[in-house]
């Protein structure tokens, strides 16, 4: 099982439609408003790094709203 | 009272108008213009936490030219 | 109840120590070793704002190898 | 009159050493502890721009427990 | 006598076209195209820091292509 | 010879569409999707920092879907 | 087969040393020394992502002159 | 003929003892004081690219109080 957080950098103003909107993407376990630097926090877990890499990608980064990404992977 | 320091880059040539449409937003205690990496600084004071991220997210990052934000809360 | 992510960069070489005296702190829920531009991770939740930055403050940052830290608080 | 904000990380856990002994420095007038990526953030005041620079240069970026500073000052 | 160094990122591929535009500018005396976390940088010298502030703000960031600045004033 | 690794963020969403589009580039040696701060990494080797500059600015940067680049050159 | 690229910042005149001694770790395929905001990047390749963070921490962190590393593990 | 900045950080309170010990330094044009992210800012100019990487590797990053540098080379 791998697991990453993915901060997140949306259009100034689309932070609650883009949350909205990534809850229910595959592996998604859980989305958080922040203060600070980044927007959002993405909790992923998949089987493996090429399946985070792929919900990531294909999904995470198509959602209208989204600036920028930063994955953290966990190391095991 | 739950006092912030919300760090703003606009888009290039937009800062002023900014500045002035942030001005009487909700909570506004004052706007700089500043030299450095930001572009603007704006002083929001509201009765809770949860007040200063109502205007952040849905006055304040709604203002059209508005590029970036670092909400910085002041811990008590 | 206040959520908060600190995001750590440790003194190179001793993040496994790090690691592993953050695990007992008070309010600590997790501690994740992380690939990229931050070393770890840690998931604080306490009753109010203002304990989590006692916690930050008064304990987390005061473990011997902790560089810098970024405390990301979840706004409600 | 120059004004300028100045963003302050510390070594950490000295957060609250650097706060006391900067409060009653040349022209501060105002100290808050922050979350986020800054440990803190100083209102410095002062007649003119050199007179700021002398006050972060001498006296301030003096004060031990100090690791990086980022001065933004105010345009007029 | 107020000197600035301002550190610009250009929209990809535009630079070459900010730079032309940029050299023309109001107490502009040199632009250098550069490798590395910043796209090119401008030198400004002019009477006050209050002129260099009008030609940062009025002229500089109101040029077509330019995403960000980052306004270095030199301390005297 | 100029060896250079050019560290690219994307436009949310079309890193693949980049990605296939710079391969093909003069002087290009690889290209690799990144987890972490950076979406992708270009490896260039060409004769003269001249040469790199000019792939660089004239050929990589106008790819469309690059938002920034940031160029590190080898230091012989 | 995991490959990851580590960006290094060495203490202030000790790139050389580390670059040295960097070069015959487990896995190392290279190591240059770049220009910008990076002292040096290493390539290594490992059987497995975790043999990668085994490296980099038990190994590569624990050298004498590291100040931060930025691991990029490419995404497969 | 190479031209490049150098953007320093130095430790808390020895900027002005950075700057003096670098003014002397071979191929060193110029250096100042700043406000904002950066500490100082060398100009240094030497034959080739080479000849400027052992000035910042072999000279200016052995002076005591420098935290970290960011060399900008003008490309031609």
């Amino acid at each position: 099982m791998t697991k990453a957080f993915v901060l997140i950098n949306t259009d100034s103003g689309l932070e609650k439609l883009v949350h909205e909107e990534i809850k229910s993407l595959n592996g998604v376990k859980a989305v958080y408003d922040l203060y600070g630097e980044y927007d959002l926090m993405v909790v992923i877990e998949q089987d493996t790094d090429k399946d985070v890499a792929e919900v990531v990608s294909w999904e995470l980064r198509k959602v209208k709203g989204i600036r920028s990404t930063n994955t953290m992977v966990v190391a095991k």
